[in-house]
């Protein structure tokens, strides 16, 4: 088998992507990696698709010129709304999106039904129950958004009576109608998964949104003969679009790890 | 007395400011008003000074070409870090800030002690405890930044067990030493108004910075004789730089009355 040493391109609006970033650590620890989170766009959700089809191209554009091997598309409103055209653009870069692979992870379960949670933007996108159905019709899709779950997240409120009544508002209808699976469509939302699994029946399976991302990337990279060889000594670089005082403290939150330096680029 | 038919120009971030526009609208009802919700950029919290800056100068400007008579500037990040460089730089437009109208109305109070609420970016800014002591050095003034506020606001959920859990979260402390004054430094929050007062010791009053920076504005205007005459009949134009789906219905909420029509501009 061939290797490649190439880094890899992993980009979101935010910061939520650096939970993928973690999984691939996990994954394929000998990987170069180089993060770039829009932290001066941050949020897509709200922005009209012509936006986010400039910044997709614009921050893919970046990657590229820093020789990627790889994009990884961790944002899942530019994933469910951008991502044929960046796969058609930056040929013959891969361009990988969040929402195929949380697609794949969740078909390979097998469910009959499937509850999708998200931001507003990626439930209005349809985009999980459209990569469904394009493989299962069949599958019953129910997707609820819940904006309050990023706020959570970055206020560090995983736990505790405002995040289980939070995680009540949205999702009590899983209690009177379980679905077989639960896909966290928004790459913040692992890290409220302890709280989300106290919640919901044990028969509801939960799937990581990062730790399927990374899977199916891994899967992807061998796949293409794309991996690293087990002497390279790896660097993740990171890069944002506007820098505030708490980045490294957030970003170690996503990570679980902490960073010592990151850089401010103008797209 | 002469008057000014001239429109009156507010800018915010976002939608908040439409408070403060709804505020302007009871107090001067033939007033012709411009507002700009900077819904590309939204929000400026997380960003950096000199973006904060840049932001600011082109709004200016843009409301500015509209022949506006005044602008306010309802965003409280874009008042804290911006307020100076945009007062000078658009002379002879006076430029008024909702964070110098909220110490104005706190002062009128003569507290003793006060504690401000207010987004993470409008407490490290520490522009209420900067005015307030430029003024009256001896106020205690606390600040409080409650992040999940703007979002609990914009979900519509303003009452009920989660609000006043959040509330809780936040200001318990106001419960075991209260302040003479809460002074919501967010233009987001008159919405929680309501469950604000209901949670709070009676005896701890609240400035309302929709309110108080409309009241400052007409104070201002009266004086320099900028009100527009009681034949004009009122036209409310708004413009956004990013325009989402749920505009019009968010819109609704924080000005108390429904609109139209929103035109996107490009800054």
């Amino acid at each position: 088998m061939k290797n490649d040493n190439r880094p890899i391109g992993v980009f979101d609006s935010g910061l939520g992507g650096l939970t993928v970033v973690s999984a691939l650590t996990k994954s394929l620890p000998n990987e170069d990696i180089i993060y770039l989170g829009d932290t001066a766009r941050v949020p897509y959700g709200d922005k009209s698709v012509e936006n986010i089809l400039k910044f997709g191209d614009e921050i893919c554009s970046f990657l590229v010129s820093k020789g990627v091997k790889l994009i990884v598309v961790a944002c899942n409103t530019a994933s469910a709304v951008a991502i044929t055209q960046l796969k058609e653009k930056f040929k013959p870069v891969p361009v990988i999106g969040v929402v195929e692979a949380g697609v794949a992870a969740c078909l390979d379960e097998t469910p009959s039904s499937v509850t999708v949670i998200g931001t507003r933007a990626t439930v209005n996108s349809d985009a999980y129950r459209r990569g469904i159905h394009m493989v299962e019709p069949g599958i019953v899709v129910d997707s609820v958004p819940c904006p309050l779950f990023v706020p959570l997240v970055e206020e560090g409120i995983v736990e505790g009576e405002i995040t289980k009544l939070a995680i009540d508002y949205y999702l009590s209808r899983l209690i009177k109608e379980p679905s077989n699976l639960l896909l966290l469509g928004c790459t913040h939302y692992p890290l409220l998964i302890d709280a989300l699994v106290e919640y919901l029946p044990s028969d509801i399976k939960v799937i990581d949104s990062a730790y399927s991302c990374a899977k199916y990337t891994v899967g992807y990279m061998k796949d293409k003969e794309l991996i690293a060889s087990s002497s390279n000594k790896p660097t993740q670089r990171f890069y944002v679009t506007d820098l505030s005082t708490d980045f490294v403290k957030q970003a170690g939150k996503f990570l679980g790890y902490n960073i010592e330096h990151v850089e401010k680029v103008i797209l």
